[in-house]
């Protein structure tokens, strides 16, 4: 009976909430225990890390963070689909870029139309199109589209363990947010269902809306220009502008999340800033310096400076979608 | 005590909520009824108007709504005092309008050079400054500067009716917004103070930031250009941005407040939309169509012909300003 007693201090210090352990498909090691760590200090009253619930934000990046974004961001595979429903009407996008490439679903052909290529496809599948009616269709598409490999439905493909965490945290008074490059409007339409995000919680690259009578009745259209990239530099402003605060804790998994990591590390107090590196060609994508989607190289060797926690997908992580769950 | 019986639901049907008044500064009337008849039956649970507490958002317009707004926007005090401070380092503002009109108080002159001429201001004071730097430079003026008229600090010229309103909302369940067409970052450094309203819930017009690294801290910088005017139409724009759902409830004072007001009141189940009308003279101001500041004209017309609530200052508030209280 004494020994079980003087063992008890240590198995609590090693792996805190084991007794119900709150992130059950995350392997013990330095991730896990870093992210028990912190929520232990800033969640502790009279600790000198405390952080009052209101201040306690905590900001995901979605594509690569919360779900998977190989062979391209998810998104796209929906442009692709309204491009194609649309083609009838276009007969001329079967001979003109970024069309043509989208259309065949050559993803080469489009990623090198750029960025500019992009935002034509956004323009022409959703400009004009008014909020509810985009929901709308975004809801359709994602209850029935499949990845390509998988043959999963989209949504679900997000990661059980960051289902997890994201739970863990709103247990212990968090406000969670995703801050995505990702289309505002598009993950709205499920995000809240599948993360349990409120929709103003939800941030993401934007266009430029208008306000309208029809028959009396206001609707609110999208426009085909950009009001925010959500991404890269982008991140912290969009934090900014629509939190107003710093929020203390900060995962991503690319180049483009890190100024919202360098942002989040900057305050003062206890801060956590995480990546989730993509290590696991069997289960999901392996990935990083060279890859055209979710890059991840500068934030990588940042991290390494800085101490920040590398989530390694294959050691750090029981499973990865929900389904994989025995 | 059978009569006493008999009495009560009728009592309860009238007032009420009597016998705590959530409302004290408000007369019995019309819009205080209107205002408890609604929370009541949006949470009353089994009630066919009943909204669950996370759909129960409330949008509240800044100037002639929460607080005053003449002779002109309180803002506008600021941008003259920082104006001022500046000037010895612009001598060109002494022949160069608007700068002229500003510095030497001329407010006509300034509301001749227009939109245009405002932002310039702005521009001049605003930009290049960090978001902390901003923060801190409205901190220090809203605790010492003045009213010319009143000499109070301009955060005790808001009204007590709505700082009970607001907090009545909330006691209900509500989350409650301000969505203005003045400077977000100028309210956000003082209303969560006085509003018990957090900073991503203070909506206003914005400006584009740019995100920097100072001697490797991150820091985010003003730009001259704007992002957001958040008025008119742009109040629905604002609250799709940035809450994604359409609010059960918006009170506004101006034309500027028309298009949010229809905005809300056009969403199924019950809807409350309101009008602040300064018709108080003594206590306050008295304006409506003819005022260039808060000039309530097109939303007064559709007030009526739509059956929105308008608030009477003068016959439905017991006092205005929290220093009234006896």
């Amino acid at each position: 009976m004494l020994s079980v007693l003087l063992l008890l201090p240590l198995a609590w210090g090693n792996v805190a909430f084991a007794a119900q352990d709150a992130l059950p498909s995350w392997n013990d090691g330095a991730a896990k225990q870093q992210i028990l760590d912190f929520v232990k200090k800033v969640t502790t009253t009279g600790s000198s890390d405390f952080v009052p619930p209101d201040q306690r934000i905590a900001v995901f990046d979605n594509d690569g963070t919360l779900w998977s974004e190989q062979p391209i961001y998810f998104q796209f595979f929906f442009v692709i689909d309204q491009l194609k429903a649309q083609a009838p009407q276009h007969p001329e996008w079967k001979t003109t870029e970024p069309f043509k490439s989208a259309l065949a679903g050559d993803l080469k052909g489009v990623a090198a139309s750029g960025e500019k290529g992009i935002a034509q496809l956004m323009a022409a599948t959703h400009a004009g199109m008014t909020t509810d009616e985009f929901a709308k269709s975004v809801n359709q598409w994602v209850s029935t589209a499949r990845h390509p490999k998988t043959h999963r439905v989209f949504t679900e493909m997000v990661y059980q363990p960051m289902l997890e965490l994201l739970h863990f945290l709103r247990d212990n008074g968090f406000k969670t947010y995703i801050v995505s490059g990702g289309g505002q409007d598009f993950m709205r339409a499920w995000a809240t269902a599948v993360y349990g995000i409120p929709p103003e919680q939800i941030i993401g690259s934007q266009g430029e809306l208008k306000f309208e009578l029809r028959d009396g009745k206001p609707v609110l259209l999208k426009e085909a220009k950009v009001a925010l990239i959500d991404d890269g530099p982008g991140k912290p402003v969009g934090i900014e502008r629509f939190i107003g605060r710093k929020p203390i804790l900060a995962f991503g998994n690319s180049d483009g999340d890190q100024q919202m990591l360098e942002w989040v590390a900057s305050g003062d107090g206890a801060r956590f800033a995480g990546l989730v590196h993509h290590t696991d060609a069997a289960r999901e994508w392996s990935y990083d310096r060279q890859s055209s989607v979710g890059k991840l190289d500068k934030a990588l060797d940042e991290a390494t400076a800085k101490g920040w926690t590398v989530v390694d997908m294959k050691k750090d992580w029981k499973l990865v979608f929900p389904a994989d769950q025995k």
